[in-house]
């Protein structure tokens, strides 16, 4: 039996939570994997704590009806997160509050109380891992537990498994990747003709941008991801400062012909490589070749070519995006923890 | 201290060996991972026994000298398979005998008797997964040890860790890859200009085709694969004859040319649906859209796309043949069984 307590209750903790509801049965069938919700809590929904295991069915319920989980019956009520992940009976804390790619918080405090509590850590978190995976990592050695974040890329696509597991045994000499899918839903509207300023418009109305876009276009989302991947994936040490970064506020549609005429196509890449004992990323807008698997990247879906010694390029192509495959990406995390236990 | 024991010792088998003697410290620095090869046996190059360990520079010395291993110094000479299988103290047995489609043989025996004798086993060898993969599982589960198959589908490309681990919590409904490289390599040349016929002896010429093409051209390759990749990954119960199958054989210069025209192309696809509660799968030619990330594959490059309930689509794209490409393989499956020591 795995209890899980899940900080932050919004997209990603209340699709995490519909997922194992729905799933339960089959996750007990093909992988043994018996799991209680024994703490939700969440700055704006409320908190509720039960040892016992919370039903998951009401507490979406709730949600659904008035964005609040303070009616939920039975339970202690209102611990705080910082109080949740210390004393609720968790063995693993998914932390799914708001990203901040600035100081992690309040993301990077949950993880750490967590961590010294030996409690496993599932995040979707950019902010925290962006900042301090080696910090987090080391932390999570000491207490003998696992921090897990493959939400933090391509959503639940599982690239940091790939990069990790999967390519176990390989240097991984460097990455290219377009991480960022409302950039590539606005360059690919661009190719079919169109502003970028109209497409922006467009892709805002669609909850494919953000009303303030800037993260995305500017490439600062790209660049956290990076800056996640060189470091767990290539050992790097890289911070989000060291990365150049340009992002797609400034092509234009003669930029888009250009590329067309040569046969290419322009993409936000997301790339890293090795520069001596060094490693160096960019974020910017490259002409990409069309028999590069890169380029036939369309819409919000997202793709990250691996560079490695044994296999040449290994490249994973999936959804960069959403509420559900979230929801999915950290029930796979929460399964390698099962696995390993 | 993991003890390995290596059955035959051709491409994939002396890969391997390669790869964990010039990899012996990082594997040791970052995954912890120390391993001693204690036997090979080859039906044609010779068996050699130690169970405090082999010099594996020595071992590749002899094998490019004289294809033999039998002049190695010190060590038992002359286990058969069998009882190297049985009796050599390795933790785990790496099957790398010769693939039969028909029998399994003679990979199938090492395997069982290897995990009946209480071993993890890896193996590149497609016949025994394809043929008896169900059989194999619960052969391994009963005895407590893991059967690994990474290379038997795209080499070392990590598709069934991709599709078994990284994809866990999914319910796969079904997938569409190309999977023989071969066949990929004709198509793409045909693609340039030119006939079957010849760009088939122009293959062969390169290493790329065999002397005798049909287990390839006539999709019984692929046929295999797929098997091994329903069974496995979505629980089927597929057997080869199962599979309906139609090779690239008769493609004509004609019909390249019609699916450009519809902006097309063909390939080779390997495809399995649910439909109800069978699996179904079929290799055949078939018109893929430009778009579709399997479109942009090319040469002997291998992919395969993932059909999920939580993701839509993932793909991989990777290397499908290689030495060294295996070797990596291997070593990847070696070391998830560390990982669940």
């Amino acid at each position: 039996m795995i209890r899980v307590a899940v900080i932050g209750f919004g997209t990603v903790g209340s699709n995490f939570a519909r997922v194992l509801h729905e799933k339960r049965k089959m996750l007990k069938d093909r992988y043994g994997l018996e799991c209680e919700l024994v703490a939700v809590s969440d700055i704006n929904r409320g908190a509720v704590y039960d040892p016992e295991g919370l039903d998951i069915a009401e507490l979406l319920r709730l949600v659904k009806e008035s964005n609040k989980i303070d009616g939920y019956k039975g339970g202690v009520k209102g611990m705080d997160s910082i109080r949740t992940v210390r004393e609720a009976n968790a063995d693993v804390v998914v932390e799914a509050a708001w990203t901040n790619l600035e100081t992690g918080e309040p993301g990077l405090t949950h993880i750490k109380e967590a961590l010294r509590a030996k409690r496993h850590v599932i995040t979707s978190n950019k902010g925290p891992i962006a900042l301090a995976y080696p910090e987090l990592k080391r932390l999570a050695d000491e207490n003998g537990v696992q921090i897990r974040f493959e939400c933090t890329v391509m959503s639940g696509t599982p690239t940091i498994m790939l990069g990790m597991d999967g390519l176990a045994g390989h240097i991984v000499n460097g990455f290219r990747g377009i991480l960022n899918g409302t950039t590539n839903y606005i360059l690919t509207n661009m190719e079919k003709g169109g502003a970028y300023a109209d497409i922006l418009k467009e892709a805002q109305k669609l909850g494919y941008a953000e009303v303030e876009p800037s993260g995305d276009v500017e490439g600062l989302d790209a660049v956290g991801k990076t800056v996640i991947l060189a470091n767990s994936i290539m050992g790097a040490k890289l911070r989000v400062a060291d990365v150049e970064r340009e992002g797609i506020t400034k092509i234009a549609p003669k930029d888009i012909e250009a590329a067309k005429k040569q046969g290419k196509r322009i993409k936000l890449i997301a790339h890293a490589w090795r520069d001596g004992a060094k490693v160096k990323a960019k974020v910017s807008p490259e002409l990409v070749e069309l028999t590069d698997p890169l380029a036939s990247v369309t819409g919000t879906t997202n793709a990250l070519t691996f560079d490695t010694d044994g296999l040449g390029p290994v490249t994973i192509i999936g959804k960069g995006a959403g509420g559900i495959e979230t929801g999915h990406g950290i029930l796979s995390d929460l399964l390698a923890i099962h696995r390993s236990m």
